[in-house]
């Protein structure tokens, strides 16, 4: 364990790039090799492709193990994508399993067989078990590095065995007691096993409600799990309860954090990009799909639009304010479109509450309709002096501002059902549904009101 | 620690809301109380306003404590603001420091002085402790309750001592050395408690290098230094280096639950909305911000449009496809700015990088631009025969797309420098930007070009 190091990110992120700039190789390489695996990760992600480069040639080999499964997957495959397989199998020997499964079910095929044969016959045993599982369940998470013992001795015994053993795996708050058949019984805390009296039976003093996690558990679960009841690790079973290996809290933040950024970036349509410099032509591919949908989606608005060219005509007017209809539909909708997205997330919407969030959902899309068309019809009345547009504008509005909380509940659990992603596909089919809902509304009220509309205020 | 059980979230909410409709309140109360407080937290959170109530009154009120401070805020607030001081200093006075600080920020001065007068001596000086460093410091988030040590003992008189001691607190995964002082000099883990010999000296296995928080440092920084180091606990220092608590990992995770949190629902314009079922009235106030910024720009943007209404007479298929521009322009920059504000809550954007970022993004802004005008062209020209137009769409929608990720890299960074949050100002300027270039464009273009290009295409 290092101590904190004197430079903020900031920095050393500065004196990177100064380094690389004048050429000074040998002061970075000095600086990069002391600094944690973990920022040696961040410096790295926070560099321009060339200068990453640069800083990677310059990394001891004994580190590279360790940063190179702190990176996100974007950034890692640049780097391992130019190592050959014996750099790769060296570089992954000190790993904990979890990390090796992890590293290496982001890898090809024949580079996975290769390294796999590349190790020991324990370890790659222990690798394949993970290996077995999906990476997104308890069992392609867990670690199998585990410190075992029977229930049939005492205290004493136990410290015993932990002392010639010498060096516990990380995280390790508990032993864990199994029969002869390696069947999960319960576990021991360190704590307790330090407080206990030395002739105190395991039997007596074992925890044999502590939570067992089945090994097809998906992750999000698991960070539940954790984070509901503070665990710092926890076994992982077989069906038939059988021992695999245990799961730490250092993975279960990593899951967590990968959970919370996916939202964010399957909103932005950007979900599958980790890296600020990646390389232009993937980043334009990536970036295609949300454009191009969106395309889709404004070509669908302008289709609608040019069923009312006689009214804008008619009235040029309503080409000038038609935009703000929608644009607040959008708004109001994805607000609440986050907040149903992050309830599903969160597991706190079913069936049995789905009625009471549609009414106060549709409720606050009455209040909201009835104030922001309010709102618009004064400016529209009073700043550009046309009441017959300011009505139309406003009813369509209120109508917009209506279907827009509705539609926010509706299509992610419709999403939810079709087993698509709410955060993935919301979003731009809320835009559809409020730009569509928006113009129509505006120019079809137009339509048919206009003209009634003229005759009574001029 | 309670065993995993049988039903799953939405079991237990459609099972909840179904009991308190068929009203049968004593099995519900059954139910409720053999949750664990987490899990009672979040029924509570996933019930309608009236349902919450019902449920609250029903839990054991030694529970009631350890259910709050798993509520989230606005939540808790709703619950606490109907119970009198004496309820709550009794359903306070089970938690850890760090939580009933954490609890007692969010109430009124007055029930703070209550409450902290209803307590005993020794908590009371705990709690002010805590209480004396801003919420979101590390000095804010530590408890106050830890093991320290002596450095001048053996590992047989530390292991003796904790036997009599008995118990520790959560979460501890090492004892902390101090001198007579109080000042911090190290710590030992419990492992290496364990796995020592009896007449090891203190001084001689204790870890002086390991990471000591200084107090003032703000809680983003705490996580990621927890989350760098895959750390269970830390201690707090002063800035003389005094021992004032420790932080545990538990709460680290919120702290990274929230940040993540914070960004996404910013972006949304819900960031003080945590409940999905909140009162109606607030729920309308806390949108508005967001919807009456958006009529400004909406407004803006028409204002814009109404300088052009010659020309929208002259061709009214501008007012069909004119909102295309804006619209592309708006995805392609929300896109680089949701990279860009997870690169700086990363840290991984500084002066040094700035440059490169931005040649970055401006390439590929110009790819895009060629690339959806092109696309844009051919869909004008072909499908609705209108050269013309199909070419001021494609050339302002190039120039959008450039202007676009450019936006999305200065303004956030511009935020940034201005001490305003860019996840929370920065998507509605953004969409300022990109609306106001998007509808000049194509209309300014139109307004210069659109009679020469007729009589060169017609």
């Amino acid at each position: 364990m290092v101590n904190s190091d004197n430079l903020s990110k900031e920095e050393r992120l500065a004196s990177l790039s100064g380094a690389i700039e004048s050429g000074s190789l040998f002061t970075l390489q000095r600086m990069l090799n002391a600094l944690h695996p973990a920022e040696i990760a961040h410096l790295l992600e926070s560099s321009p492709l060339e200068q990453r480069k640069i800083a990677w040639e310059l990394i001891k080999r004994e580190n590279e193990g360790l940063v190179l499964i702190e990176l996100n997957d974007d950034v890692r495959s640049q780097l391992t994508e130019e190592m050959d397989t014996v750099d790769l199998v060296e570089a992954l020997k000190d790993l904990d399993t979890d990390d090796m499964a992890d590293f290496l079910q982001g890898l090809p095929d024949t580079v996975i067989q290769e390294t796999l044969a590349g190790m020991g016959r324990q370890e790659r045993e222990r690798v394949e078990v993970v290996l077995g599982y999906d990476e997104d369940t308890a069992g392609g998470m867990m670690d199998t590095e585990v410190v075992t013992i029977r229930s049939d001795v005492n205290v004493d015994v136990v410290l015993r065995y932990l002392r010639i053993k010498g060096e516990l795996p990380s995280h390790t708050d508990h032993v864990i007691v199994v029969d002869s058949y390696d069947k999960y019984l319960g576990v021991v805390s360190l704590t307790q096993l330090i407080t206990s009296q030395p002739d105190d039976a395991i039997l007596d003093i074992m925890d044999t409600r502590y939570l067992s996690i089945p090994a097809h558990l998906e992750n999000a679960e698991v960070a539940d799990l954790f984070e509901d009841r503070d665990l710092i690790s926890a076994p992982v079973v077989s069906d038939l309860g059988k021992l695999l290996g245990r799961i730490t809290i250092d993975d279960v933040v990593d899951v967590i954090r990968e959970q919370a950024e996916h939202s964010i970036k399957s909103m932005a349509g950007v979900n599958s990009e980790d890296d600020l410099f990646a390389p232009i032509l993937p980043s334009v591919k990536r970036r295609a799909v949300w454009l191009g949908t969106n395309l889709i989606t404004a070509f669908m608005a302008a289709a609608v639009i040019s069923q009312f060219t006689d009214t804008i005509e008619s009235a040029v007017a309503l080409a000038v304010l038609m935009g703000i209809v929608p644009s607040m539909g959008g708004i109001a909708g994805s607000q609440t479109l986050t907040m149903v997205i992050r309830g599903i997330a969160l597991g706190q919407i079913g069936k049995s509450n789905t009625r009471d969030l549609l009414k106060k959902e549709l409720l606050l899309g009455v209040i909201n309709g009835v104030l922001w068309a309010f709102v618009v019809f004064c400016i529209s009345a009073v700043a550009l002096k046309d009441i017959e547009i300011g009505i139309l504008i406003a009813v369509a509005m209120m109508l917009n501002l209506i279907a827009a909380p509705l539609s926010g509940v509706l299509l992610p659990l419709g999403l939810r059902k079709l087993n698509i992603d709410p955060a993935l596909a919301g979003s731009v089919l809320l835009t559809t549904v409020t730009d569509i809902v928006g113009y129509a509304g505006v120019l079809g009220l137009a339509a048919l009101l206009l003209p009634y509309l003229r005759s009574v205020f001029s």
